[in-house]
């Protein structure tokens, strides 16, 4: 008999946070492409670009102009998915038809005032300054939204439109849907298990390191065992932490740092700026402020599309869109490709 | 008080089948479009290339020599992500690292001989073969297996590899994750209303009409009131009908006419070949072809990714991948597109 290996025998893995499944065929990564193939991401912004709206001293597509800001800077989106006086729909005429209000606010956050760098370009100091500013809109939006999407779109790949480094950030007076089963997930870890699902998940991804990416004394980077695309990964604390907002002075530096370790990895898998969306999940807000979130623990997805080289994505199409996720190496081959990374960035190398 | 407008004001509306909710704000659709563009489809596919694998005559991967099949063609992906004989994973040494053995086959089907043509250029007869051969596949891959997933990747936007029209079957020893959803809501469906869900929103979507694409005495197409893409729509039967191999002659027919005039619009829509993700779900094979289906309704999703033109697609993205589906125009108004656009294909009117 054939004894399993992971990386030659196609399986399902759960994903506990999701309540649902991949499956990973990691044998697929044989087959030549001949499919699409990308555009790499442009290399060569240029530093300011008054045309450009997010850069210091633009004029933006209201008219307004922004100032001359030297660090983070946030302003209103101005084509909000979310706004704040919507009215209420007409109550519902038939189970099968059912629609609810949708209020909130779209916010663009700007990471830096040059347009050709990228957070893994930014020193630790720059980084923080951008920590600081998500603490800082999570408690502001929080205090009357039950939910805060801090979440960057990197790359033209992943629908972002500007080069200028940025996140965005939309509150809403709903719990979205990844909110709304992570929060029942962990609900019942806790319940089943007296331990917060992520924080007994990352105590023993740190025993068993074959996931591992990159850790320090507050953190680690794991691709998670029940990882999607190709080279995703979670960001997780050590300790429980309900909130960004809960973040020691200690903790915000060295997730500055370890933010700056896994994005230059990430940048040097394939020489280019990689692409990526990422966003960070934590407690509801607003009203559940009050509420027990002992089940939750702070974590970040990053979610980048690149499977075989900086032109070569993986498409989560057919099968994946109307069955199921299918990825074609194991989470532990992405994490060791990433883990052995060197950790200077390709840019600041001498050519 | 302004009163609620679908179309002005952005809310969320309920999916009963997936349980969960989409955001929709149709206002967004007067953003500019700065981001990435697409290559439009390549129109000049030759007839028969014998340098693809897929045509009649044709040397596969594997060294094997494709006959001269005059109609459908159907053979085993020569990289299959599911094969039949992979061993069974070790036991579980943690919840939160559960894998489960994957059994299953892939096979490709060929719709037609040659590489020039598409499901809408194709006629009714020869659109017959193809629903027979999917049929007939689901016939034999479900005496075993509990899904047999049919899905068409088209268009290289869609991650597929090859311009020869085709589609995809796998087949799972598993329930892949849509599937398990889709039982568990329309169970839950025919519990609470005694009615199967999908026959009682056709019904309800033939009778309120403002989503309707298409129709006839069988099927109806509807871009569904909780549709995520676009341009998404949702094909289903008239009557009570479980699983593709119950369809009657005359509702093969019928299903080969409403295919051509939907496919047929959407190529219409921006003037090109339409790419899309679309497949079949109908209740499970295997060991539950015993067990009661009445809550299953046979249907097919077609996902298209374009949003604004035939290079503006939709990003699925940040706060759609961390957060929650957003859509920026109403099902109302993408089926009313749909709905005015001629049924006679582009390519067969006179220049
Ligand atoms: O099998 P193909 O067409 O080569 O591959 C395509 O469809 C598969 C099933 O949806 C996906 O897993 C692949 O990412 C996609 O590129
Ligand atoms: O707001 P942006 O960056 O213009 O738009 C991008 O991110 C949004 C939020 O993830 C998506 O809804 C859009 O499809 C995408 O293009």
């Amino acid at each position: 008999v054939v004894s399993f290996q992971p990386s030659e025998h196609q399986h399902v893995r759960y994903n506990p946070l999701r309540d649902d499944w991949v499956l990973v065929s990691a044998h697929r990564m044989r087959r030549p492409w001949q499919g699409q193939v990308e555009k790499p991401p442009q290399e060569d912004v240029p530093r300011c670009d008054l045309s450009n709206p997010l850069c210091p001293g633009a004029a933006r597509a209201n008219g307004e102009v922004n100032p001359q800001y030297t660090s983070t800077f946030v302003f209103d989106n101005d084509f909000p998915a979310l706004q704040p006086d919507a009215p209420e729909p007409d109550a519902c005429s038939h189970p099968l038809f059912r629609a609810a209000s949708a209020r909130g606010v779209c916010k663009v956050m700007c990471f830096h005032p040059r347009s050709d760098l990228t957070l893994p370009l930014m020193s630790l100091a720059e980084i923080r300054a951008v920590i600081d500013k998500w603490a800082e809109l999570a408690v502001e939006l929080g205090a009357s939204y039950p939910w805060v999407q801090i979440f960057e779109n990197k790359g033209a790949m992943m629908g972002c439109s500007n080069p200028h480094p940025h996140c965005q950030v939309w509150a809403s007076n709903f719990l979205p849907n990844e909110a709304r089963l992570e929060d029942r997930t962990q609900q019942q870890h806790l319940q089943e298990r007296g331990v917060p699902m992520l924080l007994e998940y990352a105590r023993l991804e740190a025993q068993r390191k074959e996931r591992l990416v990159v850790e320090n004394a507050d953190w680690l980077v794991v691709v998670p065992y029940w990882a999607v695309w190709p080279f995703q990964t979670l960001l997780l604390p050590r300790r429980h932490v309900c909130r960004l907002q809960e973040l020691s002075d200690g903790e915000r530096d060295s997730l500055a740092s370890i933010m700056k370790r896994l994005l230059t990895k990430y940048d040097n898998l394939f020489e280019i700026s990689f692409p990526y969306s990422m966003g960070w999940h934590g407690a509801p807000t607003g009203p559940h402020l009050g509420a027990d979130c002992g089940h939750w623990q702070l974590h970040a997805h990053y979610y980048p599309p690149l499977l075989r080289s900086a032109t070569v994505r993986k498409f989560m199409v057919g099968y994946e869109m109307l069955a199921q996720a299918q990825r074609d190496l194991t989470p532990e081959q992405a994490a060791e490709r990433l883990r052995t990374l060197p950790e200077e960035h390709y840019r600041a190398r001498p050519r």
